[in-house]
């Protein structure tokens, strides 16, 4: 019997794991610890904690750590606080291995803490590049992880050609395909989103097509979030479609992209523009799988969308370096070229499924993969 | 005008940087803040601060943050408060870039700081390897720099294969060699060890032949540091030559190491054995220069005596993997082993001098690459 | 010439310290050095550094702790978090002595750093009582400062009875009265409050009276924060007055009085209520000459409605205990007993001018005090 | 039945407390969590949990948190770090009450961790007066704790003179008096104490009267620690009675005192002084017990001493205000007031046993009050 300990700091990290979650409890030979904390544990971001519940996962710590600002320092300063109390958490636990998700910035965090207490760790969704500040983390976290778990063999390949032992690298596929793949979103849209989810905004009507809009400040540049989600709200007013736009999440930035919208929403209350904080994952994949197309930068646009087969026009540098499937068109932030974006998408043939990013077995995977990996410590070979 | 910043966090990494400290502080284009801390600062291992004095150099910044235990908790924990601190200091210096030298522990936390404050990031001595849990950390580290200043061409290589720029990358060879290069040790020791350092043990005359010994704890495997160091205690006797050995650095599991020298004391007190602190670093080359052999796992024992021409007897993992020259003999923790080892180097002819870690322009060759090199942040490519 | 340090870590802080920050600045005999820190620092409860600008004061050092939460750990965490930090600050700058303000909870960080490192702690606003955790954090300060400038001989008299040395207290008066004296609001209120600050709610006419309303949560019963404000709002829904409404300073609980005022607003979305975040002291205090009664928990109703000679209706537990004038009506949280004493304030004949807080050269005082008294650290007597 | 926790970060705290953790740990209505942290974890200064497992005392959690440099920046960052770890560990516990013991520095963290938490603080050992820093830190932690256990009277009296409600004052005497108490030394001196600890130095006889001597730096003056000790040192040479003298705790300054008896020893290594570093409770009550004298400054001079009826020469300020009953005499640091005072407290009558600090059921008393006393929060009346 191994304990498993899995450390979630964000609500998109708990979408992205659940499954995995969700099968390491099941697994005959794994016992999970649920460690919850920063962004994770506050209210304004969808409290975690309560979809754990509903999920019927017991989260065994909670490490609030997230140091307010959204600014850089508090970026920092919340990855020190978070290196404090969860060296103090996982040396009081002990586990056989600790799991870290993606490349958020308190990742490190972890990551330092477990390599420091010589506890084996395990990096889920590590070898991706996207271009922004987060591939300088996730290769850090790569580079002190003793075991890899990438959602595919070209995320393995460049985790090998970091320096990583083959051996130590298993091709899982991510987890948050598992979601979409267990989604059965039927003929047509199972909900109404507007009863169900209240938001702010116009009271559209989805039944005759639909965008979904996720635009989340790039942390590099987090000036120009403003100008950026400026670029595509207009792209999408222009289209005249009917639009249900998620807030971004508590990254740096975050500010320069809500007075953009407040300011849209005043200039144009006439739109056909909802704005949601959160959805159910269920209900939030059902609504994807039903769009016309996916807007904004959102990894969900490349990922998730890939395999649902929704086309995505992928707005900006965020996603930059991402592989990616045939439903992805890149547009820079330029109104016009979203809008074109927009349009080709909506009227093009449906793109096909597609397996990039994992085909629905990923959960099971990484739980037999930490239930028959060998967890000691990595010795690092030369690079 | 570049204000360049280096962070010094113990005895060695300023023994190490030393020479690079100088020649910014003495470029026209650069101007130089020195940000002390961690172990750097306390007495007992040897305060830097004073030393830095006495070089002409001012001390900017005092970050005060090692945490008691010498174990991987206090580790973790160090690093933790190191990031806090480091982030306020930096935040308010707001420097063109900052220089971090090798792959202690703490180093991350000045690697990350930086980082999430979009400050340039230099590493110094990025690329090596040595076997321990410093390769996760060095390696980490150059996953989050922006301008790498390697030691020789296979660092800069391996640097390249982890999916840094190759434009970004600058071989300046490691500023402690020109330490080594910059001392004239004249034809015999020129000053009495034991007069000038005192130390305890025995009153050993060096004139006739000595070995200079250094072994650290290794940090992966601190609860066999006694057994370690007993060994090499043991063969250093067997050896009957007089000895100078240095206390090793305040790591995790050096009491055990201390422990198994004050074992040995006790039960050998007659043993041509004297136990040093510190020495000035000028006074420690010129000793080395006229020693029969280096013993220990100090990387000094691949570096500076490769230079100097001086055999090495490599106890152990903890150079595992290091580039290293033919001065170099490598053993196990086996008693018999490192005796056999030392009256084999004490015996051969002496091994020519060898560049493979600088010739002795190392700080000339990094200011000139912080005054002259773009200092953006890096676009971090797909690796 | 001797150097002042002021901690500034909330607006209500910096509101009732301005007059003394610039008497300071403008001593011949005293330097003013700045510190701002926690919610002092967030946009979203006023960014104080702005107005410290406008002000002509200089921000020092900028000091980022306040970790995200809204409850009891967070608290406890920012207190932590600011005594990391304060202590690396103040060590740096040691000034000849640091001024701290009243009783919030990051204040005891303040006086901790300052009482560790040996340098003279000045407490303004000692000795006074409110019945809430305030008083513990703010009788702990009394006890590790060394000079002591408290508003009133009542609270001197505490003070000295805790202990101190008398010689040590000076009483200088409030300064935040001081503000309010230096009111000219004329003989109608000189400004639209709705066209200069907007807020949210009915759009109101406050030509014919008004309320002014500000009640903070209770830091002790946060659980019980929305009903304590509903009864408010549904107390001054009764009176049928125009109510101008401030948002309450972000401390534990205030999550429960948002709801309660968002479910108000939703439920009677036609009362004549109107709410506001912030407004420039010398706006909000013409606003409050001229109010008809200032209704909740502020300290504004007992300290500067005293000498602005305005009823305040005080509910519940926050300002139990604190020395109150004839202007003060005291109910519990009982809307028939609220709405009972706002018709009684509001039909009864205007109280007078009171100086129980200060009359209004209370900045000078606390300057010429630090000019002045001794500043050795204190011998602490037997209490 | 409650939960009391208890948190120990040093060991002497850990010995005056002892006889209460016994009694908790005994008592049916009671349930002890032992909460260990800072100095008390550390082999250096005496591991405490090694002694707590012997007196069969579960350790629930372990606090590292000690920030290494024996200086003002050191205590004032241990505390912040205490804060930090403590609201973590007393926010997973959230046990019925938690005990805190006198008046070290990391005492602050543990009192304001609890208050802010909400759980009832009890304090051990407040209302005394010592003219240090400490009182600051007592004191201040008296204002906030809920329940109060002073050692005598006039403990209790200047508590309640500081505001404290007299309903929550209990008298319970000293538990470090219990242990006294509980000691039975016979007609000599049990055990040798050179062979059982060790130590070093002379080899020196108490079969013939010895002294025993502690002198610890004073926490407001470790400049001038060496000067005090030499002083003491010389005295006791002076004196020419066999001494067994104690290193002092790791407080500031702690390296001057060092550093003077480095040097007394090398100047004078005939002097009959032998150096312990620690020893079991009973043993050293039993050789205190035997004593000519005690000499220093700590107040186990004024306290267990009292009860033991052996005369303590108190040197400086470090117990000034203490109350203290005719076994003390009080002397300056100066060479020939101590060895003055020596002479007195050896050649006159053996005091009387005197109960100012206790009788020998504290520990008792103390259980059974936590087991029975109201551990609502304290509301805290007008002082």
């Amino acid at each position: 019997m191994r304990t498993i300990a899995v450390v979630v700091t964000a609500r998109p990290s708990y979408s992205r794991i659940r499954s995995a979650l969700v099968a390491i409890r099941d697994h005959p030979d794994l016992e999970l610890r649920l460690i919850v904390g920063a962004s994770a544990l506050l209210d304004r971001y969808g409290a975690v904690p309560r979809r754990m519940a509903a999920d019927g996962l017991e989260v065994h710590e909670r490490v609030q750590v997230l140091v307010e600002g959204e600014n850089d320092v508090a970026m920092a300063k919340t990855t020190g606080l978070a290196l404090l109390e969860l060296t103090s958490v996982l040396d009081r636990m002990r586990p056989d291995a600790v799991v870290t998700v993606a490349d958020r910035y308190e990742t490190l965090a972890t990551a330092i803490a477990v390599s420091y207490l010589g506890i084996p760790l395990v990096h889920v969704q590590g070898g991706e590049v996207t271009g922004s500040i987060d591939d300088r983390v996730r290769h850090a976290v790569t580079k002190l992880a003793d075991l890899h778990l990438p959602a595919n063999a070209a995320a393995a390949a460049r985790i090998v050609a970091m320096g990583e032992d083959p051996a130590r690298v298993v091709v899982t596929g991510c987890p948050s395909i598992d979601l979409a793949a267990a989604v059965d979103a039927g003929d047509r849209l199972p909900f109404d989103p507007v009863a169900r989810y209240g938001g702010v905004g116009a009271d559209l009507d989805p039944s005759a097509g639909y965008l979904v809009v996720m635009q989340h400040p790039v942390t590099d540049e987090h000036r120009d979030a403003r100008a950026h989600v400026t670029a595509t709200l207009e792209a999408v007013r222009a289209s005249g479609r009917p639009a249900l736009w998620f807030w971004p999440n508590p990254d740096a930035g975050s500010d320069g992209t809500s007075e953009g919208i407040r300011a849209f929403r005043e200039a144009h209350p006439d739109s056909p523009v909802r704005f949601f904080k959160n959805m159910a994952p269920e209900d939030f994949l059902a609504l994807l799988s039903h769009a016309d197309a996916l807007v904004g930068n959102s990894s969900v646009g490349i990922r998730e969308c890939a395999y649902l087969g929704v086309p995505a026009v992928n707005v900006g540098s965020r996603q930059q370096g991402r592989d990616r499937g045939h439903n992805v068109l890149d547009v820079t932030y330029d109104r016009d070229a979203i809008a074109a974006a927009i349009e080709r998408a909506v009227t093009s043939p449906r793109p096909p499924s597609d397996p990039l990013y994992g085909d629905g077995d990923a959960g099971q995977r990484i739980a037999e993969a930490l239930a028959t990996a060998p967890l000691t410590p990595a010795v690092h070979h030369p690079a």
